[in-house]
């Protein structure tokens, strides 16, 4: 049987545990709740949700006074808390405390004058609320995805602040960060990635490099997940992104006897779990 | 034939010559001065000072009431200064202004409470300067001169303020720049290095949008050569990096009407004069 290595930082985080635990919660205490948005990119916690009358809300129409909404993880513009706030829902904030910590450095960037490079994936729900700060404290700025798009979108100022999505590369944010120090006369950075996600692209690093076959679980959809595939296929080109167990391959593993597991912030320990069962299986 | 542009050069910087002709106007105006260590590397311009009797200055003990002395480019640290006025000597300071600069931005992170970082050259003189005014003003600080020098003394600490000697490689700044965004909570960063280095990217952007093929000359290690290849990229897909002539493929060039020609900071004219004669050829 092969040797099957899990990184120990693998899965939930805890911005995600706090977000998916306010919505059981609330699903138990209210008889029914909706989240803005599926609260983590993971197919078979929503489910569980559903059972508990914990839906994404589709439209604001469908909300009565009285409901009960959920805020995820990733936040949201002030805006849309403002409107939710006038239709006099009950509010639940599980903006995940980093989040928020971005919100505020980037406020704090547009009062001291600075140009805001926000480094995250454009249209992502987390850049998204992000990108509210900064429109509603009267800041300029832009959202840059990779070294190209910032070379191509970068402006010429002098002062710029930098903030990042959480759950950003590590070495995006280095690279981007240098070019923009050497051009520009001043740069303030907030570095405001946060340690569950270097932590966990650290691991895969060493993990990738160790091992004959990498798995990544998580979902198609994550950001943060398909970052780790990533990454760890620069470094290992026998990496695998699945969502589930079923979706093993048992060619993969033909000759393998090291085999490394990871998974993204939004599956939970069960999936993982299982993956690991199903390799155990395969390879038995 | 095609036709070729090659990138222009700059030559000898604002602050050096500031400096020269401060001391050649000090000789002419006083009949005698002293200069706080060789004002320049050129042994001609050396020459024409010694003429005027301008000289290194060897030891305080020379100096006479009265005597002049000029302050080269590099800048000295606050109590050499103090020093020089206590002696009454007619002092003209040819510190480079953007060498002044650093002097101030350092003052200012010290100030706002942050841990410096100096990007420089122990022991270079501009260096020595700096130093003198991180302790003057009562902060704390590094200089590195690579990585490893970085990354063996970067201490925890949560905010970090950078400067860099005038004249330090762009791409070593870039590289510590990010190491320590990513390591600290909050950065700032004046970037103090002159402008030679972005005069040349800035050249690379312009070229590269007014040319069918971008031909960046420089070793494929070479970070600054990289730099250049990839600004070129994002602006004109028809961009090469090569190391030397015979890398040149003439399927490159067919139907290319304008050539564009840079090279990396360390790449010899003789290398950059092979290239183009090699495309000529080609393009005949």
């Amino acid at each position: 049987m092969a040797n099957i290595k899990v990184a120990k930082n693998a899965g939930f985080c805890f911005g995600v545990k706090i977000a998916v635990d306010s919505a059981i919660e609330a699903g138990e205490k209210y008889g029914r709740a909706y989240t803005n948005g599926p609260i983590i990119h993971n197919k078979q916690v929503v489910q569980i949700l559903e059972n508990l009358n914990v839906r994404e809300l589709q439209s604001y129409e469908q909300l009565q006074e009285g409901d009960t909404i959920l805020i995820r993880s990733h936040g949201v513009p002030p805006k849309i808390e403002r409107t939710l706030k006038d239709l006099g829902v009950n509010l639940i904030d599980a903006t995940c405390p980093f989040v928020k910590k971005v919100h505020e450095k980037v406020r704090q960037l547009v009062e001291e004058g600075y140009f805001v490079v926000i480094i995250g994936e454009k249209g992502h729900p987390e850049v998204i609320g992000i990108l509210g700060h900064l429109e509603e404290s009267g800041g300029k700025g832009i959202v840059v995805e990779n070294m190209e798009d910032l070379i191509r979108k970068f402006p010429k100022r002098n002062r710029v602040g930098v903030v990042a999505q959480t759950t950003q590369n590590e070495e995006f944010f280095e690279e981007a960060v240098g070019y923009i120090a050497s051009n520009v006369e001043e740069l303030k950075v907030f570095n405001t990635i946060c340690d569950a996600t270097s932590v966990r692209q650290e691991e895969v690093k060493r993990l990738a490099k160790d091992v004959d076959v990498m798995i990544i679980i998580g979902g198609k959809h994550s950001g943060n997940t398909r970052r780790l595939a990533q990454i760890s296929k620069a470094l290992n080109p026998n990496t695998y992104h699945i969502e589930k167990a079923d979706e093993l391959n048992p060619v993969w593993f033909k000759n393998a006897e090291n085999i490394g597991v990871s998974a993204g912030a939004s599956t939970p320990d069960w999936i993982i779990k299982e993956v690991v069962e199903k390799i155990k299986e395969i390879t038995a």
